[in-house]
């Protein structure tokens, strides 16, 4: 017995950022966190069931376009997730995948978000398992790469954090939820890319180190607050409201990363750049506001009716930069075409 | 009647840096604050008290050489301060004053603590008051540049929180004291200036933003046992130990102004390359730190063995900067030769 699925899906930019962990091997946040799932930077994976026994073998597609056997570390983790769902779902066999982003991995665009949501519901595909939204949030959440959990919905999805739920139960209930769908507000992002390398700490790293900072507690407790006001803003499209609140979390999250100990320094000069060249966009009446995830890239967030004049801007300043022009979508969907 | 006197005060880098005052006019500070004096960046007053009734006079060196007119912005704060020691040594009659620095203005590299230094020194000096070294700091101070306490001192200099003076009598008991002595710890300041030009945000508005940032207060409690270290660390003369505290104080700062409301963001593109320069050169093995007050520019802390590495590695740097060298200094001294 063999069965295939391949299934696209997008990457996701958090208004209001995952940063600490309260089990990092579960990927149980401390904190909620609020996403706006995309649509052009995307993961697709094709997942082959084969049902002898022996290893996985995975294939990712390198910058050249070709198909080859994934570096260890990035195979290592793909292959302990395979691993747990094989686990989950009480089969036999082994598994052969392929995937391939859109977009610049591991260089805070959520690559692994996208990853791990593509390749946990084309494995569930593969092995025709259908379950609800909310499990498959739970198992893409538990490759280990939390933001994957959000990623699985489309529109503006919500994940809650772990103080919620039980301490025994939370393995299973700690999942996204979508807030609203992507037809409710059309929102672009225009990433400014200024780094296309991977970033020298990764994210697992910076969880573990969240912590440490001085002002980890203090951006705690004004999350709440802030988790309503982007939700309320959401609802309501209110696009001030959402641009001051996510530029500020953005900055945050930064700060608490900048005074970790040992300190995280995912700027980079150009990051800076950018940054100015956005507050100088509103002085001249341009509603846009900045993101940056883990890492140097700055997401611009902003309505249709600017994103052009954005994008120029962003464009005219004299640093390298590529800019990927991405707005909300609706999630993951499964394709005909396979990888292999 | 009419005298004539001239000082050259040097400016002055935080370890521990002013931010937030609790009585902003008087320039009482909120925390504890430690400066090491330096040499080669100066302001130069003269000041000369005429008997005569009428204006002040007040010119400054522009950077075409010449004297002029200081600005309205810069004269009025002159003024203020000409007008508050005339009243506090009760005397009749005007200034006419020049001042010229030896570094760019307002750029973050404390030009007001050296100016205000330079000129109420050289203003005590006109009057033929003498007073004490005590003295000298708590009306450097209430020019309303704060800094300026510690500039009237050479070394290390400690300008203690408001917290250890009672209410009534803190006008006067609010003073900078030195720690140690220039000879006691060769210590050199490589200063990066990437931005020559004045700072959009001054540290006076900084200062009333301070406690708006959540992080305020967290950097609060962080303050006495980073005093303590530095303090510690320049007793024993522990490069690591001094280098280690003060980078992450100044991060500290930055985090706390950008996270304030609204934000301040000192940092330009070429601050960031600098800070990641310097971590580096550690990398490598060069024992250097950064630091910075309000503004872009890095001030690289290092001792004399490896000034020369960290300089040349800077000038390598693919940005626009100029490197001033400067070294611990031993303070104000007055001059005989007069700018007018």
């Amino acid at each position: 017995m063999a069965a295939k699925c391949t299934v696209r899906s997008p990457s996701n930019i958090a208004f209001i950022k995952y940063w600490g962990a309260k089990d990092l091997d579960q990927a149980i946040p401390i904190n909620p966190s609020l996403s706006m799932t995309l649509t052009n930077c995307y993961s697709r994976s094709t997942v082959e069931w084969v049902s002898e026994d022996g290893e996985h073998e995975i294939q990712w597609r390198t910058s050249s376009g070709d198909f080859e056997a994934a570096p260890p570390a990035f195979a290592d983790r793909v292959r302990q997730h395979l691993d747990f769902l094989r686990r989950w779902a009480k089969i036999e066999g082994r598994f052969r995948i392929a995937t391939e982003n859109s977009f610049p991995s591991a260089a805070g665009l959520a690559s692994s978000a996208s990853g791990f949501s593509a390749l946990t519901l084309a494995t569930l595909g593969a092995i025709g398992r259908q379950t609800s939204t909310a499990e498959e949030s739970a198992l893409a959440r538990l490759s280990g790469s939390g933001s994957a959990a959000r990623s699985v919905l489309g529109g503006y999805v919500e994940w809650p954090a772990s103080s919620s739920f039980g301490a025994l139960s939370s393995r299973a209930e700690c999942y996204a939820c979508q807030v609203m769908p992507a037809e409710h507000w059309d929102l672009r992002n225009v990433i400014a890319v200024v780094e296309r390398g991977a970033k020298l700490i990764s994210s697992l790293d910076g969880h573990r180190r969240a912590q440490t900072s001085p002002y980890f507690h203090t951006r705690q407790r004004r999350l709440p607050g802030r988790l309503k006001a982007v939700r309320r803003a959401i609802e309501t499209r209110d696009f001030e409201r959402l641009g001051k609140v996510i530029e500020t979390e953005a900055i945050d999250l930064h700060c608490v990363a900048m005074t970790s100990e040992p300190a995280i320094f995912y700027w980079s000069p150009a990051t800076l750049t950018i940054l100015e060249a956005v507050r100088a966009m509103r002085m001249d009446g341009i509603a846009a506001f900045s993101t940056m995830d883990a890492g140097a890239n700055v997401h611009v967030i902003c309505q249709p009716e600017v994103e052009g004049e954005v994008a120029q801007r962003l464009e005219q300043l004299d640093i390298e930069l590529s800019l990927i022009r991405d707005c909300v979508g609706p999630g993951p969907v499964v394709e005909d075409e396979h990888l292999f």
